[in-house]
């Protein structure tokens, strides 16, 4: 079965605390492993949960807040100086670019990689990475400053058909290939073969929506409809509506109101405040509007688990 | 006393290590709190120690290689959203201003405080800052892009005269400041009292010297002689010389010949490359030139005890 985890490297707002580092995340669907945002130490946090940073080939960066991208540039410098020379693609605000070549040119690095920017167009579902497994589209955010979600979803699982199936119906290449798609399939003889009943670990594809940052926005929605994980931000507590407003956050009650009217499986909040040290309330808070909500932890890894067709 | 306590928050070179984060350092002279450097994740390094940084006001950046500055961008803006209103002054390349003017530029970021520039002249021994208690100065470092180092010195401290003295002569006010000035007095009937008899608590100025990144440069010499604790580089053991010289960077026995030959009390090492996991072979190689060597280490707080007069 392929890999589908998020390992959460930091899940703090603006201020980090002492025990907690700002937004970075590494999500691995079919060992592509996609690094969204970079808050500052970033490398130290792919060290720390011992991630082959060399291994990242794609990297989303939501916004250009300091506690969204400030660990890119030191990122980047170290895949360069450890050797690296595959192309990188960097998915994020086109001022992005100037940000980081001003430093590269006062530095005076030349990286011995090529950076492929793709400039965000901030439209919803626009799609922003394509391969046989996996597709990431564009999310678009309500913030301060212009910001993108992104909603990762795996293309439909092929399953497998037993060499004892293949024997026993005497299979061609062109038939397997047919019956790897889903079809149902016709002997020569006029028998109907439910796919089924000869294809075995096919699963639903699975999906994962980051959300972050963003003032409620319900308009949402219909993009985030039966998600099996949805990280959205909860910055505040909902007695903190008003300055949640005001700094274009969300609260966690409102976090659980989206994964409740998107009808996700799970929900994972974060992005909190320096304020919480302990975030149980504001996981509390959102359970009340949504039960099956959990907390982005530092370090720790969530797997999404693939559920088998039929 | 006054203090005089260098603490060490970063000394890997440019890529960190699980262990080791990138060239930082919080001096305290008399309660003035200088920041050296900011490396990726220095703020984070500050919450560890619990360094209220609030209260530092002057922070001195060496050259715009990432690993001396690329934490600078997070700390500045963790001050302004933790509500700060005082002056900051930073001592930089001319060219950090363009790098952070477009970042808060771009992140529509306008500080509730104000950065005073001072701009890196590249001349030795250049004031970049002087007040009652201490003054700062430059040196030039010869590094792959313009480099300073800066050194630290306290100004001459002025002792005590005690009660009982002050009545037993029956000094002035006249009198008891130009004692505490370091002369001799000669009273009306020409006594004259030594100030070491009557002047207590006097000590000795302390100095400390910052030179990091440089290759080994003898011509910084005439600046470090008697330095009391003298921090240098020493990236590579000297079987790696030749890799020094490519990176302009110094080997640990060099760093030595440095100490030795500027005949400072201590000399401590830093900025590791990350392919030395024990540092202790640099200490050892470094103590072979000059005894007196210890290896920064992170968290580790080094005070400069004042030596009395006389």
């Amino acid at each position: 079965m392929q890999n589908f985890e998020l390992t959460i490297l930091g899940c703090s707002s603006a201020t980090p605390t002492s025990t907690r580092n700002p937004t970075a995340q590494l999500l691995n669907i079919a060992e592509r492993f996609f690094l969204i945002d970079c808050g500052e130490g970033t490398q130290m946090q792919l060290r720390k949960y011992k991630v082959k940073f060399q291994r990242i080939n794609h990297i989303f960066i939501s916004h250009l807040h300091g506690d969204h991208f400030l660990g890119l540039m030191g990122l980047l410098s170290s895949m360069h100086l450890l050797g690296r020379t595959t192309d990188l693609h960097l998915y994020c605000p086109a001022e992005l670019q100037e940000i980081l070549e001003v430093q590269n040119k006062h530095s005076q690095t030349r990286l011995n990689y090529t950076i492929i920017y793709h400039h965000h167009k901030y439209i919803n579902e626009d799609l922003l990475f394509e391969d046989e497994k996996v597709e990431v589209r564009a999310l678009v955010m309500n913030h301060r400053i212009p910001c993108c979600g992104f909603i990762f979803r795996e293309k439909p699982v092929t399953g497998n058909v037993s060499k004892e199936i293949i024997g026993r119906y005497r299979l061609t290449v062109e038939e397997i290939l047919y019956l790897k798609k889903g079809s149902d399939l016709t002997l020569e003889n006029g028998t109907v073969i439910p796919n089924r009943e000869i294809v075995s670990n096919k699963t639903l594809p699975r999906s994962y929506a980051f959300c972050s940052d963003t003032i409620y926005l319900e308009s949402l929605v219909p993009y985030l409809k039966d998600i099996d994980l949805l990280y959205h931000e909860a910055t505040f507590l909902h007695e903190m509506l008003e300055r949640a407003v005001a700094t274009h956050h969300t609260t966690a009650l409102q976090a659980g109101m989206i994964a409740q009217k998107a009808n996700v499986k799970k929900l994972m909040i974060g992005h909190y405040s320096a304020r919480y040290k302990d975030v149980e309330p504001l996981v509390e808070e959102a359970k009340k509007t949504f039960a099956n909500t959990v907390p982005a932890i530092e370090g720790q890894s969530t797997v999404v688990e693939a559920i088998p067709v039929g």
